[in-house]
């Protein structure tokens, strides 16, 4: 076959697969668009830490204003195509531009609150890891403040119903540090995620203050075939206070509340609440341990 | 040392160091040309969702054929280069050029097929996550989407016995999703990977219809220091129609079959088959939970 | 608010909210010139296998010559804002450019030794998986071979005391693989991590040679809310020779010793050490599997 009716071979398909085309529809907000404003969000909320060049105080206010001023623009398109797809309400849906206006200056005037919150993370993260040498590295090389930054930046929009940029957002900050913060999680202060890889927190998540979780911790949903009519309830799990989950360990449930100062160990299934205080492993007793013949030949490592 | 000693040092080790050079040969397969050849071949297979601008119907066809264009010649040369490099048979070995041509031709318009297979991927997403939105906000923002398109792509390639290209491409997305899918997989209609990172699925894995799987699973091999006598035997497991299985579990051999219609539940070790309708979890009595004394002060959280 | 106003209120912000700000302070190391040099830094390693076009063996000393020129101006750079940052000792203090200058030279002149044991990591990948088709194959196609190259430079400034720089590089690659290495961590010759995603493995891990690891695997610390007092105390867990640990296993503690070609099974959760030539999985007796009625429509997958 040829370009042509390769070309033709696929338009075919177009007409005739539905549900994966987007065609002579409005814009969606665009992934590229809203990876570069999310990246430029981070620069202002820790000035000095991901620029090339150093800021002095005596240029700060003409740089903050000048990216201020970029991420304004860009971000308010790609609100409006956001409104456009889905209006949050009557008077959005009648004027989509003026909705996204008001909302992207409300957004952006919540940044200094997310500040405040975020500067509690790198407390907890610094209190919480021997590794770290300063809280420079930490800004630098743990890829939790970038994670924990876009979640929070996501969920102002996520409770102004701003349709698909939050989870745009998200997505962005998975695809780089390998944690899936959905944008509909309430979380606390002074949390801390280590390492990070695979953590999966969800949409109807309610987090306390003081909790550290590590890498691929599961606060998630039961399965269920009929996911749809399941919208809106409360599916996943509450943590309370400072409590602190082990790498694995997968926790399912909306009804399952994880008591304050409770332990979990690492690689634990559960779906069940568990009272306060508690340290929940399990019994080291249960695991077998069996005596290999030691051989003059490396190992063959077969289970 | 100035830079002509640390040159010469290098050089040195280059010639010492053998197994790790590729110099003087044919190109090997670029991977940087087939990341963007992998991103526009995704493009095509769900237009209008990853341009920046909407595409309308009546420039369709230009928009299609000049990607398509664009796609077929730089493809071909990598095809090139992977037939070169290991010619699938003796007929690629005398002319590689014209059966890189051929090769790149068909894999082109396998795309349609491709698209319809995918259409049931998405479909089973929306359904089986009440997280979801909408269907568009699945093929924007979950990497599960992209993963499985680059698989299916693969598998084509894989088919046809191109080397190293199809695993170029699964690395590709594997680097941005944290889903391993080995292109040699044969995966079914209506799958769906929810979070996805983490997931691993091996090479000779055999995956029925309306499958359901978490981030961390893995379907894999045992471990062996023989590594490279087992290659083309069946190696990992066969999964079912209508199989769910949770985060973090583990499902091991090549024997090892989990029948239609079971649930494995979150971080189960498995090395053995599994009857039809089974429901498999570690026995919740074996947890074991301790109080630990409540304090006045901040829990010190160790285990 | 207009853009004016935003700006005055994050900017009242950066002076209200401290620690998350760097401002008038000397440069910090770049992400992003680092991220561009370990990448050339890994150009060098494999020397033929990166590039767009192939090497010949009688231009390699031109190029080799010109990307070594290129590295080693732009690292020693960012190695001087690291010495500035923090000065390894009382010299360095006194003049870093010319400590920046010595520890670049140094480091560059290790790249021979890092590669003759990468070398037997590619031998080990190759040994160990019947999926890789060759030792191209692994190189171009297996994240490990970038995750370990990292870790492997890391190690050396890491040895040299070089602030934040080595973390960052190991970062690089986290994000990139999945694995997150600890520049800290000494491992011995013929290492093999498989698909890897999840991986962590801490600072102050002791590794023998030919240990064979798989994704999801941790060796880590235990929490603990005194973080910062256990700052260079050994944390984390020392692996013999010849282990092989398997997918989602979590091994914690400093004084936790893998004995001597052991085998891990996964999902384990241990905090005690194993004597040599163990054998340790959780007794499949403990699994609970229940039979689901069988139903005429699609399974509900509730577990």
């Amino acid at each position: 076959m040829n370009v042509t009716q390769l070309t033709d071979q696929l338009i075919a398909s177009y007409a005739r697969v539905g549900g994966i085309n987007y065609l002579d529809g409005k814009n969606l907000p665009s992934k590229s668009a809203i990876a570069s404003i999310t990246g430029d969000l981070v620069r202002l909320l820790f000035p000095g830490f991901f620029d090339e060049k150093v800021i002095h105080s005596s240029e700060l206010k003409v740089e903050t204003a000048t990216l201020m001023d970029s991420v304004l623009g860009r971000l308010e398109d790609e609100m409006c195509k956001a409104i456009e797809y889905q209006p949050p309400n009557d008077e959005a849906k009648r004027a989509p531009r003026k909705a996204a206006e008001a909302a992207t200056r409300e957004f952006l005037a919540s940044l200094s609150g997310v500040r405040e919150i975020l500067q509690t993370d790198v407390e907890a993260a610094y209190a919480g890891d021997p590794a770290a040498a300063s809280k420079e590295e930490i800004i630098l090389a743990y890829p939790f403040i970038e994670s924990i930054a876009v979640q929070r930046l996501a969920h102002e929009l996520y409770r102004r119903q701003i349709a698909l940029i939050p989870r745009i957002m998200t997505e962005w900050a998975h695809s780089r540090t390998g944690m899936d913060l959905h944008p509909g999680a309430t979380i606390g202060s002074h949390f801390f995620i280590d390492h990070g890889t695979g953590t999966v927190i969800g949409e109807t998540c309610v987090i306390g203050d003081h909790v550290k979780i590590y890498h691929g911790v599961t606060l998630g949903a039961r399965s269920t075939s009929g996911g749809q009519q399941l919208k809106g309830s409360k599916r996943h799990p509450s943590i309370e206070d400072r409590v602190t989950i082990y790498p694995g360990a997968t926790i399912l449930g909306g009804e399952t509340v994880i008591g304050a100062g409770s332990t979990i160990g690492g690689n634990v299934f559960i779906m069940q609440s568990v009272a306060p205080n508690s340290l929940v492993i399990y019994d080291g007793l249960d695991m077998r341990v069996l005596q290999k013949p030691p051989k003059g030949k490396p190992a063959d490592y077969q289970i």
